[in-house]
């Protein structure tokens, strides 16, 4: 199988750091000006990128899930303190840093479940209040340019290294299962889930079961686009057959990201995920999550705190302007769900991997500074 | 909550055996001379019915899932193998014997899991050489069509058996999760699993969770439009927020259709139900099977033997006729899945509720006669 260099720059030095499967296109770009996003919604039947030049554009696009996924959400949200700074042009550092805390407070209503939105806003407000008071309005904004620069590269170094860390982890498997769109969509590098699928990929026959993901399908238009420019073996199904795929042997690991992580190794991630992990568990089968070290949320004991996001109707009754139920139908919709940390064979981070005992193992990995964690 | 009487025919003469909601909808309908077949790919939006003329017909309409459901596909068959042994106009009784049994031999070719179809192909064979050869083709042409018509009743009966002995099974259940349509659409009569939920809810307040049933959503399609028709409170979910519904407290039991039982009580039914039985394990939920007797394979020692339907990978790359795969992706499309015995906490059927030891306590149910169980 083709190998491919992926040049990830590191402070704005051209370095390659990992060899994986290149993602034919960018989930994010910083254009100088603005922020361009593919529109996640349109995949895989359209490639369209639209540009954010604002904070309420930002908000409507993490809410829309034009950009999804833990860390592309952190990452955006980056830029979107700076843009929606720089527009409401402060007359000085003092006001520049209120209006960055309101434009901060702002995004952070757009989606409830991610850490990474909040971690990424925390990182904005402690570069911006680092700041003497002496300096200038084009020193803050140069700063929170700046600090948007470094999530978005800090997301493609930490992917890289997580891919590096997981890849070996499936050991043996010819057959690994994934949910939702843990990749390059997710993520503003390789991704975490898939990025470590590549990677294993990379060195050996390999196929991918990719749940398709309902009710917004993630697995079947943005894993099996991403599988299938990078050339790799795949079969969709549907949510409800990935069990039959683990009876039958077709199946020796799964792997999935994560939206939030609690102290204790409980993980949030996309609905359909927790149901995985108990088959994987009555299966024999391992279940590996992988996410950056900015998706735990130490101040959470356990998952049961991990507050859950709830969607519209609509998302259920169809997909994609078809209504498949009566009129009228109501549903529950919650967008995530909670793997207990019981049935987490392991936590792939960009420190390495990461096993049970989990309050005492990822502790290991907390930050030394604040909520952050450069 | 209203009750409404359900007028059941019993050998022709109208008795009033249950009081259950009264389907607003005929799922099969033989009008004399044609057998009249609710078309179920085309709800909730459109309702039309489509007339069988001849076992070609019903063949296709059986693959396509015109007609579906273990039960209902038996009640179609027993008429195919009428409608096709009538129109070859055989000049004898033994000419008639031979084109019956290569009608039913064409017939069981269209579907491979679900047992009631050969339960109900092996009766016409039983009926009709049990007839003297002096008889006539008229007499045998009679003997198929009262076949049939029997097999129909018999399946409406065996219907209002299953909900009366299921009914007092959930309780205390606010909540009931239902996957697949094992409703009026999936039977003759008011369904297997839907028919003992409607009648729970007929004494008592539930909210109905409603799997959607990918691929081919007949949980949203089907017995969601049916608990709306009968006026019962349901919540449409994906599949993948069954886990949810029952970590969160919101359902207290399981009860789904099956379409293959084994003589050791593992169940085939609609793929996604084994996930489901793994999950109620988890936390503590009885998972019941709602099926007739005709269900039971007695020939086969477990699941393991159960034949799985593998199907297109249209079903899966895409939802509701819209593509939403990249062109080109392969699947994995088992059309059902296999709950072992271990996972059921009672199987309910005509002759009441069936527990563990299911091998004892399921051939004690076995017909005295051959493989039919009239």
């Amino acid at each position: 199988m083709e190998r491919r260099l992926t040049p990830v720059h590191r402070g704005g030095q051209g370095s390659s750091i990992m060899t994986t499967k290149t993602p034919a296109f960018k989930t994010l770009e910083w254009t100088g000006r603005s922020l361009r996003l593919l529109d996640q919604t349109l995949l895989p039947g359209r490639t369209r990128y639209i540009t954010i030049r604002n904070e309420e554009e930002l908000w409507d696009a993490i809410k829309r899930l034009v950009v999804r996924g833990a860390p592309a959400i952190g990452v955006a949200a980056g830029w979107g303190v700076y843009l929606g700074t720089r527009r409401r042009k402060p007359s000085s550092l003092a006001e520049l840093k209120a209006v960055a805390g309101e434009v901060a407070d702002y995004l952070a209503t757009s989606r409830p479940t991610a850490v990474n939105l909040f971690w990424a806003l925390e990182e904005c407000r402690r570069a911006i209040n680092g700041l003497g008071e002496s300096e200038s309005v084009r020193v803050g904004l140069q700063c929170l340019h700046d600090t948007a620069l470094f999530i978005q590269r800090d997301d493609e170094r930490r992917c890289a290294a997580i891919a590096r860390h997981g890849a070996p982890l499936p050991k043996g498997a010819k057959g690994v299962l994934t949910h939702c769109s843990a990749g390059a969509p997710a993520t503003a590098g390789v991704g975490t889930a898939v990025g470590v699928i590549l990677r294993a990929a990379s060195t050996r026959r390999l196929t991918v079961y990719v749940d398709e993901t309902r009710p917004l399908l993630q697995g079947a238009r943005l894993t099996a686009w991403e599988l299938k420019n990078a050339g790799v073996d795949y079969r969709l199904i549907t949510d409800s057959m990935a069990a039959s795929a683990m009876q039958r042997g077709l199946v020796q690991a799964i792997v999935t990201g994560a939206d939030r992580i609690a102290a204790n190794g409980d993980s949030a991630n996309k609905i359909g995920t927790m149901p995985l992990a108990i088959c994987a568990k009555h299966f024999g089968i391992p279940f590996h999550i992988a996410a950056p070290i900015s998706t735990i949320d130490f101040s959470l004991k356990s998952g049961e705190a991990i507050p859950i996001e709830e969607r519209a109707d609509e998302e259920v009754t169809g997909f994609g302007g078809t209504s498949t139920a009566p009129k009228g139908t109501r549903t529950f919709n919650p967008a995530f769900d909670v793997v207990s940390a019981k049935l987490i064979s392991a936590i792939i981070t960009e420190k390495g991997v990461v096993r049970a005992p989990y309050r005492k193992n990822l502790s290991a990995l907390r930050p030394k500074t604040g909520g952050g964690n450069k």
